[in-house]
């Protein structure tokens, strides 16, 4: 259920079509241009323009009253948890979430949280899934503290969760006196394939944060955000987990230029996906998940293939895929256009043919 | 999922049959007697030598090299789970663990571990289930270091791991390179139960422990038995914890009676608890788990009651019975009689056609 | 500056005066029989009438609102501070404290607390030093949380800290919106030794607790006295350590007992103290230092001997010290009579003189 | 103790003069332009060859296997100590470490471990300081992990620490089985100034980082250097911190760049600081301390100021200072002149006047 080690084997020709991860975006020549123009400080002292910019955008886009620019996403779903959680209480998450498998432990180790994973279809739980994990409040039982939602849900397909279904669990937290907390590495792909407003889609939150290296393309940056006094507390766990950065404008530029430039572009990522994945529904064998944004699963079992032998035929050809979950996962993005969608099929119907 | 609050309404009579726990047994006035007469010293400073006693019994019963007294099982599993973990490190258990559920939080808290919960019927899961939670070693997943079994299962109804399944369970976890550690809470009724040696039955275990405080009815007391580098290391976190006590022979003197005394009579609360699930079987509505031990779980919804509504009309006729998991848990141990579990029936007949 | 190694040297004759350490005291006959009459119930469910009791007498005793049996004074140092205290706060306490060198790193390890430690003769520092260690409210500092004071401060030779010092302490604490927190292993001692009653010395300690097998006798146990909130929270971490126990009301029968028969007394060890100083002061090279209370420290370098050297030599003649931050310390209590402080000062002159 | 909160009040006129601090720089247009060219991959995926390139090149200028690239030196020092320590593990630092006072209390927040002050001069403890500090190997007593060394020291002036000082303490650390740290935030400052080489300064030390936002320019980034095993361990925690990054290729080229072109000319930052020091000790009342490197620190009770005063009557005159542990600190950077020393000494003459 967890990301397989991203070691390509020796000897593969360069990669020319990838569709491992939309992590692997490389910043376009404009975004480094306005990285090198960026106005530049001490980010740790509060003296960098760039990253003020970016941030108070970010609040504004979200709706919360402020934010803070941290090194990458995972420091997001940490410092955001360390913020909300104390040693001994319990998180509650769907079973397949990043927190849970992708994240090293981490929150058991640092904040001291436990995570109660909570089932449902592609990566999604209902409220009524969430009312029946609520616990007595006794000694005995850890004390509840935390919802988290990942939108897009990963390892759900990049499943985008109704924003109906959204209120109903922030009404049974609101209920609980449970704090809400939004994983939004892929959000934006989920509000332009929802047609939502951010603001919208995570009202419902106490905290939420938008990661910049996966389809938007930046190099380096994650902004968490939330309410004044939970970025206060939130910034003294930045400074302990040594995630406070110096002249940080440089690419918190880049977070502004994929604000301006790569958000509205995604909906091409989308459709990239869909188009892949009907063209995987006619390989026989081949059982592919409809995509709701940039993510594309699909299951080669009946083809005859594991994920691992079609991953090392694709290297060969120099198409490069994951696998999560014993599944293939194809990931479109920023790198990825229309032709190559085409012959990426091509690829995977010869690799399964052989 | 988890045990309710024990607060008896005020204005109860007084409990007459208590099948709340068999946690609740008192000292018989032998066993005071026994522990008025131990011989004492400075536990702390390793010089009681009737602790000694007890823990080189413990290790003999229990074929381990070594056993260290503390003061309670939840102080035994904190210390296991301390000892064998790092933190960010992942436990596999079931679903219903103790450890999960019943020391809030306390693994995560202090050891800063991840619990991965497994599934299967009873409380109990098969090598394939645990097989198909192996992990990848990559960076992203949690290490996974320790295998934690409960025998009996608490909330999977005091039900036996048959040894065959259990040594299916530790040959994985060698092949994996995994810790293995018991929670034997009720360890001597599994073993009385199946008519197995203590020795054969934690022989894969590196880590075992005995609640002497539950059927064994001593008034305080566990023993945690290991290699002799384990206890040397528990030891350090007893000290950390505060679980090193001084002249605390006269406790283990009350353990040492019970072994002598209070094991092969476990056989009477199992055939207590077996007439109770024939009589209980017989009351319209009332579905009863055939108990394998001194635990009987019935489910009283299709008698037209709650838990909490029954557990309340009881109490006011003398009876005590807990509820976990939606379901009404019954527990025979020292303090309960033949003739009370007659008359418990009829209590529960009546109270359920009120 | 730590407690030595406690293992006696194989083949040394029984101790007979034992001035090692007043932990080793054993319950007396009268004691016992109090323990075996005790009413019992099952602590951990709150039905202890004993604990009940004990726990009221002390709350009384301490005026405080609330109180908590725990199994030792470590633990109640453990609780205390889990329940001040948030990861990555500062504790302040005088540099030979024992939450600093005794509790093997516990507060870090568990609390994630950080010990600031303070100088200051004879275990006890100023109100001017306290505040010379106020941080800047800073992102880069540790937040400062929690004042402790050990009364009597036993490395710094038993001495009882002055009320008055005690209450400007407390003022500075208060001023900075810190909790304050008394480590009470020998707080009889000091308020016997005072002549000020329990409640008037701990009035300004939001929280503080009792050893009840030092000088005062019991086999087990320690109370923890705080308000209500205070000790509901902390009865949160007396259950994650595995510190809630069952028919406990038997060795909380042993406390009543020492608070009914332990506490006065504990001015003859006092005197007895006293007298050993007076002797100790007529052996040529011998520095001791007057005692407060039941504590007697002495530098035998003066004398041409090491610690280890006479204390090896006085096993030799069954008698027992031991050794503190590079002095001998002897311990008066209920098992050291006068006529035993007479030998023993024999046997410290024949010791360094051979 | 403590560095001051870095805020200039509002209204000041721009910082002309920036001795706050090193961290202050802001990259030349020269590194921003390698920046740009930088070859870029997946950094958390081990696909950055830019990246490679600086840890292969730090491996080697440290004499150590690996080295990993880390967003900040805080973290550095997070990574190293959660990878060399245990909860309940104590660290040997100096009294005024930047570990103590200036991570927010992380270590026992993050790792569980204690820090021991040590006492000396300048910042810094002889081998016989520590080994004074040595425990005894009990229970009580938390087992001593790490010796940590800040090199220079930053509170103690910047002071270098002499190699055959350091050499006599690793002698210590190996001799206890104690793994070392070096705190290198500013470790080519102490290289420089001595003309030792970097691999022979840290030839002791198990671990060790470079921060290149300081006097070497970069805007962000750190390296830390190691074993193989160590290296490997610290990954897992960089991506439990959420440092992990992508394209951070872009960053680390920054850093080559200052390898190659500003280690040299730090010679020129501790010219200025050495002419610096001689103009203020010839201001009245100012105590001045020859500075080793780059940082200067001065008394200026003497001539009737206050540190805040300074400062505040400083930023009036476009010049900024930092205030550390009751005296005035001012660093010498890329950022600063020959010149600007001259003027900087002219106003704080005419400051300390007014």
């Amino acid at each position: 259920m967890v990301h397989a080690p991203p070691r390509p084997p020796a000897g593969s020709p360069p990669v020319r079509i990838n569709l491992y991860s939309d992590t692997q975006t490389r910043p376009t020549p404009a975004m480094k241009e306005a990285m090198l123009r960026a106005e530049l400080g001490d980010e740790q002292h509060g003296d960098d323009p760039t990253v003020h910019a970016l941030c108070d955008r970010m609040a504004a886009l979200m709706g919360k009253e402020a934010a803070v620019f941290l090194p990458s996403g995972t420091m997001c779903n940490v410092v955001a948890i360390l913020t909300h959680c104390q040693k001994g209480d319990e998180i509650l998450a769907h079973e397949t979430a990043h927190i849970l498998h992708s994240e090293g432990g981490t929150h058991a180790a640092l904040t001291g949280a436990q995570i109660m994973p909570l089932q449902g279809p592609r990566g999604m739980f209902t409220a009524e899934t969430l009312r029946a994990a609520i616990r007595p409040r006794t000694r005995y039982a850890p004390p509840q503290r935390l919802l988290e939602v990942e939108q897009t849900a990963n390892i759900g397909g990049g499943a985008v969760w109704p924003l109906r279904q959204l209120n109903e669990l922030v009404a049974v937290a609101r209920e609980q006196g449970w704090a809400t907390h939004m994983d939004g590495a892929r959000l934006m792909n989920a509000c332009v394939a929802a047609g939502i407003a951010p603001r919208d889609m995570v009202a419902g939150f106490d905290s939420v944060w938008l990661d910049f290296t996966k389809g938007l393309g930046a190099p380096l940056g994650a902004v968490l955000c939330g309410s004044a006094a939970f970025i206060g507390a939130a910034w003294r766990w930045k400074q302990r987990l040594g995630g406070s950065m110096r002249q940080a404008g440089l690419c918190a530029a880049g977070c502004l230029y994929a604000l301006d430039h790569h958000v509205d572009r995604l909906a091409e990522d989308h459709a990239n996906a869909k188009a892949l994945a009907r063209g995987l529904a006619q390989i026989p064998g081949v059982v592919v998940e409809e995509p709701d944004t940039n993510l594309v699963f699909f299951d080669v079992k009946g083809a005859g293939s594991t994920v691992e032998a079609l991953q090392a035929r694709l290297l060969q050809r120099g198409v490069a895929v994951s696998g999560l979950g014993g599944r293939v996962r194809a990931c479109t993005h920023l790198d990825v256009t229309a032709p190559m969608i085409e012959e990426a099929i091509g690829h995977i119907r010869a690799a399964l043919a052989a």
